[in-house]
């Protein structure tokens, strides 16, 4: 027996469109619209009505980077995926893509097999994988096909954190020619860790160990550098490249460059970067901490340049990068070392209201907004039609998100599994009010409807930019 | 009583999504999708059923340029309302949007006027118009803000045709300045025509009268500088601008350039500049006069900087500039002297076809096609979302497109009041089936249903990629 | 008879060399170098001997842009050949390239004719034209050759000023095509006058008639623009091209762009953009009306593009533009319309200093301290290596430079004829000591030596950079 | 007593000036200059005139880079000190700098001592040494400061050869850091090596041996990247940076880029990169192996890049990268696996003929010729004015060049210890005619005069562009 759910009356905005319609859902999947008021909307008839009059109704959030429970500098990101989903779906995104991890000596399988332990059975939305990939060799090139082939679709090297994570220019090479040939996406952390190194050895030597050194170390050229380097390599493997948590001025213009030159290049921004800056780094009594990420915050001015980059589609995506750290106990490891402050911020749950903000302020259009959020990531990471968007055949991954609500973020409110919010006391004009994922509500006006466990493991296709 | 028609089983393609939909459209207009086979499809209702399986469902072409009945050269263009309206509905096209001129010492409601009264009554699918401002003074720009509260949101300047079109620096910084207030778009021809016509003379006084000259003395620098002045001024009038028929790989360069930076300028080409080249210029025993038109034809390796263009959306806008003169008794005026050719192309007919050709060729994605032929010329010219997309509660314009079928371009089959064809011969895969305008058949399994005075006056609201 | 005088125990510098050598000259003319103290430097024998110990020798300074007596805007330079020269030498300059004028409807020669009689007789020393080609037609392109026959190898075009120098893009195309042929070069003021006249009638419209307001219409943007486009008119014409005082650094850009290409682009800039800004046209009183020229001083953050190009080799060149207006009775025309203040500033005599201060402040090396203020203008004109060089077979202009002396600039002191100094106040280090004009001590320890007639009209060859 | 020579009646041509001018020489120093035919001139008086009369008098060249006798891949470079600086005086060249090379685990120290007994008492002309820092260490970081204080101001460092040369971002940061520091000056050998090696693997492994293949797998992007890398690095460190043998077109776009940003970059040269190209590497017969450098030759179309960027002085300096291996048993060591070929040309005796050649050729013009060839180079390692001009007080190192004799080259001809010329059958216009070195003439009218060990130790001081 079929069931049906009909969101009556709100503006449904899509990656293209704003339309007066009502949504009819069958059977988790989203089977019709219909412009209100016409008789074909009045012919919809369903269990269950949704009345999103004056609302916005938009699909729900992709989130194409987070890190739930990543071990990380001796310890462990806070949000679990139970928390973490939970989160998302109180933020208004219905899809997270977490990163597995390989670590050296191990395989592919290994670890990607230890994630969908970790979350089976967890989760409160759905989830995919990406797969970090940390020791590329003979065996580990033919486990990426064999990924690709079963739905994870895309693979992260780092050009930073040396003796962790960290690919040599050949690795790096090697992972996108096999990425050529199947299908794969090279997923990027561009900063040149090795020159990175050795300006934190010099700080610390220096007795520079507050957190704000953790910015100037980290130096946007050599962000830039590192963008650019991998460009180059992408080129002559003729593979495409998407590079994760763009944040430096002159990274975007490497990127900008690229296109010009017609390469299938990517960039990603987080609202971090967007909303925050140095400043925060700065701020005294270690609090500076709270804002400890890599790539690093950069100073103001560097904003205008990601904006621009997100409006004229030199930048595609805004992922969260959320890997959540508490200030007591984890962020605190590194008081009077930065280099020991466990790298991450919270913001699952902020990413769709601070975009929302984004369109407040003008930065954006609300098209924009869900393409940003919603409908780039989608189509970047091979999820698509299924997630992303709002039309027949979809799943139904929707928000009913009421525009003129005000609110504060805080700590004291989020559902985030971290003691400070990146955004505390931050008024912002917007607030998700209902979602539903696969066309269950999992947060119904603002109370939380779901359960671990309703989100599943969604197998993705490849990169759907590339056809 | 409501009429209803349902298009069932094709693939629905719009600029955002490709999904096997149903399409009911009542009264004119698309009132619902639904995903095919599904109980809501199946809820569908319809006087007519259209069966699309195995075909493409895509929305009415949008042309942004075109010339119908216009005057240039001491000829008219072959091509009235009537004819050409009647072959953009063959061609899958169901929106133009011609120009109006205003001459030299008229104002641009007589301009206006005269156009209105051309085409009412005698199109075969809708009508828009941008209008010509050849005579910028007090009274235009006052004009300027009528013309754009009633519809007509667009005005076209030229840097080219000293003594007819024409319009100096201030007379363009005017007219920008104007439009950054009242919300009007401001489109450009760019060429140098005052150094332009310099090299015409003396190319004329060196005895190089062949149409190939034309090409020549019409350098791909003068529309480059061209191109980089009009972006220039509109930066400082602070007005967003629209270059049309962009041809040369230099001025792509400069639009690149400009949107690096975040401006608000947009660039349109053609399928003429996409598809031939100098080579048709040199067409021995005046031939190549059919291929004489303003931006010229460019020699073939410029094409890939204008698709890659279309890719990264440098350029946004693939429009016709469809401006057809009979090779006999039209083009013929300009033997002996290469200034005399009338300028111009048809086209009107072609595009749809042309462009689904770039998608088999690999140049663009599907959803891109309809993107630069129908929603984004429909949003740049404010018609968005009644034109350009299929959507609840959109106008029913609506193609059932053949992706398979192959056909032969020729003047022998087309519809256009030309006797030539600019791509005689070539073969192309796919074709137009079947065309909707608001919900009436107009080409039905390409037999013409329509009528002239079906396609009505469409007023326009300001352009939306400035919200 | 030989006349002999060596300078002794300097320090030599030219633009590619530092050495301690004794300088021997003949006759008027640089006869012979000698390291000092070797026997080869005391075999020197001479009538006189200047005593250079400590100090610095260095060519005559070449300052290619002056205009003395020029009418303009209802009034005259203040500065007679007379004057100006003198105060020229009191500054290190030995040579001098004024502007002789075409006006509408008048003949090159007619120009050239007036200029060698307000210069003859009165010069301290030596003298060039440059040709202001303010009315292109077929007999002026007749007359260019002749003139570059004769020694005025460039000739100037205005993209500002209609209606006075104005020329439009078709007569630049055509000059520049000219010099192409005959070996002259084009030098341009590159401001878009169409649309900057626009912006002055809008501002004094609007009641903004300070001479800020000079500063304000006259975009940095319009200056990018022409120079761009004289840029592509130049390379359309296969001819090389020098645009004369760059202030904005979006034209430094322009030009930087051209030269990264291979283009023949030269770029002048003068002491005013280097040492002055919008602040002083923004000085209370009106006193801003001192700093009225055109273009216009730019804001304080473009100076470090200026030097950067002039590191780089971007721009070659700095003159003066020298053309003084006496505030009280001159300047004072453009009281309530800062469209009537004669444009123009006084600086012949404060290059070399305020460019050896730049060597102090160290944004230059002593070497292109000689090369942008000797060397290049003498090549760029076609007076090298006659003048601009210490070198045995050139003109003996040199000056004894101390490189420690203190100077404060002031009206008080200076020897133009203008009632005002730009850098009223200023102190820097170095001064003018001795001064030769070939052969002749016009300037002897700070007492002017000269007299009116000493110097001569030096026809030019063609642009040494074109070779 | 004093020794002095008259060198009479030459064109005396300079990196800045072209004068008729006697020379004066007193104990192997330029004493004096005078233009020919004065009485200046006729009171010079010497035991030795050497008469120039049509002639060139230019410089003795400084090749900047030259390998004598350098182990590489097992064998070693054909020209020990002695043939190969006797060589170097037939081609004109009378100062090289050599690289000394520190091994890793051992000092800089030790390698200097070696490359200096290797030298001693062997050298035709004079010579100076860069060195080679293969293993960056706090130790080896001491050592470049005393080695600045006694004349080794340079310090080369490899992208490339990893396990030999290979330095990586870290080591080559520290080095660079220290450079800003001490005054030494980064060269880089710009090759992203770790990717060149996956390719190299990758290619044999495909079984493509043939010397042709050492062009493809060094791919001109991992050229340019690196090259952009070592700039970003140096743009962090604060350092300036020399860029050694640039070939892709690609690298001299980012050095073009850096440049234009204002940053103290270099860029060098040489002339097999100007007058070869992959066509040679493709030589049928393993001939190609002669041609094997690294650097690789690239295609033709690059040629045109790097003489645009050596007029507009993006690029600096033309040297040899001389190191030569015979074709018998040498270069083949690497049949069937071009990995094994030694790399390295022969040149140094053949650059300031392919230089002439080119200024015949319309690339440069003869001061360019000078400045790219002895002046610049002089000046960039310290060795001015000493050596690369004619000036009083400088070395008299001079040539006499007839710029009319006619030449063809030879291995049959020449005078480099090599079995073969990478130019065998070239016809160039203008060959030395006689050499002084010091003052001693080493080759007098192509017979050699001089004597191993007259050439001396010449320690340098730093780049004197940096100041």
């Amino acid at each position: 027996m079929t069931t049906r759910t009909v969101i009556r009356g709100g503006l449904v905005i899509t990656a293209s469109d704003e339309i007066h319609a009502d949504v009819l859902i069958e059977d988790g999947r989203i089977a019709a619209l219909a412009a209100s008021g016409t008789p074909a909307a009045e012919a919809f008839t369903a269990e269950k009505v949704i009345d999103a009059t004056g609302k916005y109704v938009i699909p729900g959030g992709v989130d194409g980077h987070t890190h739930m429970e990543m071990p990380f500098g001796g310890t462990t990101a806070a949000d679990t995926f139970e928390t973490g989903t939970r989160a998302a779906a109180w933020g208004g995104t219905t899809t997270i893509v977490d990163f597995a991890i390989q670590s050296v000596g191990h395989t592919l399988r290994e670890g990607l097999d230890a994630w969908h332990a970790k979350a089976e059975g967890n989760c409160a939305v759905d989830y995919a994988f990406h797969m970090i990939v940390s020791d590329v060799n003979d065996e580990t090139l033919k486990e990426m096909d064999l990924l690709v082939e079963e739905g994870v679709t895309s693979f992260k090297q780092f050009m930073a954190y040396p003796g962790v994570f960290y690919s040599d220019d050949g690795q790096i090479l090697r992972a996108m020619q096999r990425a050529a040939d199947n299908g794969g996406l090279i997923m990027m952390h561009a900063e040149n860790g090795i020159a990175i190194d050795v300006l934190v050895e010099q700080a610390l030597a220096r007795g520079e160990t507050d957190p704000r050194y953790h910015g100037e170390v980290r130096k946007a050229l050599l962000e830039a550098e590192a963008t650019h380097r991998a460009i180059r390599l992408a080129q002559v493997a003729g593979a495409p490249l998407y590079v994760v948590h763009v944040s430096a001025l002159q990274a975007v213009a490497e990127l900008t460059r690229a296109r010009d030159e017609g390469l299938n290049v990517f960039g990603e921004t987080c609202p971090q970067y967007l909303f925050l800056s140095t400043d925060n780094l700065a701020e005294p009594d270690f609090e500076g901490a709270k804002y400890v990420c890599s790539t690093p915050l950069r100073p103001r001015e560097h904003q205008a340049h990601l904006w621009r980059g997100l409006r004229t589609n030199d930048l595609q995506v805004v992922s969260t990068d959320h890997c959540p750290f508490c200030f007591t106990g984890q962020k605190e490891l590194g008081r009077g070392d930065f280099s020991r402050i466990p790298n991450g911020l919270p913001g699952v749950e902020n990413r769709m209201d601070l975009l929302h903000q984004a369109v407040v302020d003008g930065h954006i259009s609300r098209r924009r907004w869900i393409e940003i959020a919603c409908a780039t990531p989608a189509r970047m990471f091979g999820l698509y039609p299924k997630k992303g968007t709002i039309t027949p055949g979809a799943d139904a991954d929707v928000v009913v998100y009421d525009p003129h609500a005000e609110q504060v973020m805080s700590a004291g409110t989020h559902h985030m599994n971290v003691d400070y919010s990146a955004y505390e006391g931050k008024r912002v004009t917007g607030r998700v009010e209902t979602v539903l994922s696969r066309g269950r509500v999992v947060i119904d006006q603002r109370e939380y409807t779901g359960h671990a466990g309703h989100g599943v493991y969604t197998p993705r296709s490849t990169c759907q930019y590339l056809n």
